[in-house]
């Protein structure tokens, strides 16, 4: 059972890239090394792809396959991120660049879940979370907490975490801004899962996707930042969110150098590494990233609060994240949810279902208010209105 | 027992996109629908990243996440390319774009092999795809074949697969032009490895990473196109070889649209989808494809023979791809192998060590003579020339 600090037996059966035996020696020779090991192309394509030229000719090696971990400075610029922003202290060696954070939870699971292992999930969670683990072989044990915070910020999260422990319980994953319920934990939560997670050996998967979109100054903690806490955590963040830039499917993971080491070893054996020219270009990026991307959260506190006030269905103010979650039974006035989900399509409005949060969400909808135009977003609140409250 | 049609257990513990089940009706009513669905950012990033502006502004969703299966228009010219250059017959619905051929070799043995289960792997064979059948919890079977037809044309294909079926086989690997030996089958050879999977109602996964890469006038053929052979049978190509831009990540998998679907709900489990805006790059690159792409095929053949001419070891000349392939047992000279690696190392070549190609090839080496310059290229083949021949 791969508890901390043990990977799964899948991961035993692999090996990472083929010559990653013979990087020391590799490495020491520089550029006079003739890399005759694998299968690259070394002229630049002649179709001229539409990218900057002045870019692609500082970037010799943008088509070409990079190395697996990431490009060199995409790493290092991601160090002095997590550091300032995040308060963790990394090396390159802690950090792995993956095609987003999907990809990065996906070679997590593969490496820290067996068969019949048991992942707390505490819930409502991102849908597809659930399906990894389901695919590694493991059980998704539901913990409902996030939603139930806005009610009760006085939940026994700890109580809630020992009662769904069993003796196959290998791992704790945490996602702090949460989708969909858009719950920003405080520290102190933060604080008891992390400890709970040391005191019974557990792996903890922080999903910090939403890491940067936090509303009211209110702290985002990535729990790698606690005491005692990093060498079992590994945190996941992405370019997707924040950032603006899902369509290059740029994540990371960030843990320990073993924990990384092993995480490659699974994404090799994937997808081999993101694209290398989408992570040159975002070198840059990361670094003024604070010039650029306040202003898209800012922006999103406003919708939130103009959409809170349109909204005529009860549901509760996000902390962060882009999305409202509430349950709708109340309004379902003898229509089935399936047949309310439908009406919204057919008044022009599509919500995301409940049931792919959890078990405990099946009458409950989810809506982004950040993925289409603001008046949009509005008039597509209006749409739900109707359908809803009438 | 996943042998044809059916899938991995695995596969059924999942579904697909949240929002799959209600594609249809969103479709209808296109851009009047308001998606408040997708967790996504509205606006373009504020930082300009390093694309051509024309470009960007006729691509207004660059940066979004896409349709899991592919952007459109690119899956429209893959089905043209598809139906020129591979004689494949196929729509939209039968193809998947994925994070290069790795992702899509990983998806479909995610989607096909269950633990216990045996794969008939052809070889030598690319090294990764051993590891994806052990990552599944299946036994790779290996079964000599590309090395052997050089020196033995008319080797008996038909009774070496034979040989190594068993009542767990669910699935034979091809790969033609074969890494790293670059053998090209020949159509009689395909059609009797089509064939044994048919008879055997086993699934046909067939590599065709390659493809275009042949010389000297080479056939190259997609065992889909012959007949009968089509609904078993799931292809994988990729913009890496041939194309060129191996940096983009892309590649894509081509089968029956039932197949297509479930290799869909394996990789969006890994990754979601693969770069939007590559995949926006690659539709004028595919579409004039003939124009700019076989230059390289050709500068390739003849580096192939400059190296066979200055190569002072004994190898067979490739039939296609970009390596050569050969034992140096002879050449060893009481020295182990592990030794004569380090020791190319040490005269600044590096070479890809043969046992990851297969427990047969333990004493072979792979050279690739396309990843570095035509003159680095020889000069490297000089240094390993001194170390093996002396």
């Amino acid at each position: 059972m791969p508890r901390f600090p043990s990977f799964s037996a899948r991961t035993s059966r692999i090996s990472g890239s083929v010559y990653e035996k013979f990087r020391a020696r590799m490495t020491v020779q520089g550029g006079s090394l003739i890399g005759l090991h694998i299968g690259d192309a070394f002229p630049p394509p002649p179709y001229p792809i539409p990218i900057d030229e002045t870019f692609a000719r500082t970037h010799a090696g943008f088509h070409r396959y990079c190395d697996t971990f990431g490009v060199a400075a995409l790493r290092d610029a991601l160090v002095e991120k997590l550091r300032d922003d995040n308060h963790l202290e990394v090396t390159r060696d802690n950090v792995l660049v993956t095609a987003g954070a999907t990809n990065a939870l996906s070679a997590i699971v593969q490496s820290l879940v067996d068969d019949g292992d048991d992942v707390l999930l505490l819930s409502p969670f991102w849908p597809f979370f659930r399906g990894m683990v389901r695919m590694a072989g493991g059980n998704a044990v539901e913990v409902p907490l996030y939603a139930k915070l806005y009610d009760t910020p006085q939940t026994d999260v700890r109580a809630l975490l020992e009662d769904a422990l069993t003796e196959r319980t290998v791992a704790v994953y945490l996602n702090t801004p949460n989708n969909p319920s858009g719950k920003v934990l405080t520290r102190a939560q933060v604080e008891t899962i992390a400890d709970f997670a040391r005191r019974h050996n557990l792996w903890l998967i922080s999903d910090e996707a939403y890491d940067g979109m936090t509303f009211d100054g209110r702290e985002h903690v990535s729990p790698a930042s606690l005491p005692g806490a990093a060498e079992r955590t590994i945190a996941v963040y992405t370019f997707s969110k924040v950032y603006m830039f899902a369509g290059l499917r740029l994540g990371y993971a960030v843990g320990g150098a073993d924990v990384i080491r092993t995480v490659n070893k699974a994404m090799v054996h994937q997808l081999y590494s993101p694209s290398t020219v989408a992570q040159q270009m975002m070198v840059e990026a990361v670094r003024s990233r604070t010039a650029w991307s306040r202003d898209f959260v800012d922006a999103c506190a406003r919708i939130r609060d103009t959409v809170a006030a349109a909204l005529r269905v009860d549901a509760a103010l996000p902390d962060g994240a882009y999305y409202f979650f509430f349950p709708v039974d109340a309004y379902l006035r003898g229509r089935s949810y399936e047949r309310v989900i439908e009406e919204l399509l057919d008044a022009g409005v599509s919500v995301a279902p409940g049931a792919d949060f959890g078990v405990d969400f099946a009458e409950w909808i989810r809506i982004c208010f950040a993925g289409e135009s603001p008046q949009r977003v509005l008039e597509g609140v209006e749409r739900l209105n109707r359908v809803l409250a009438g």
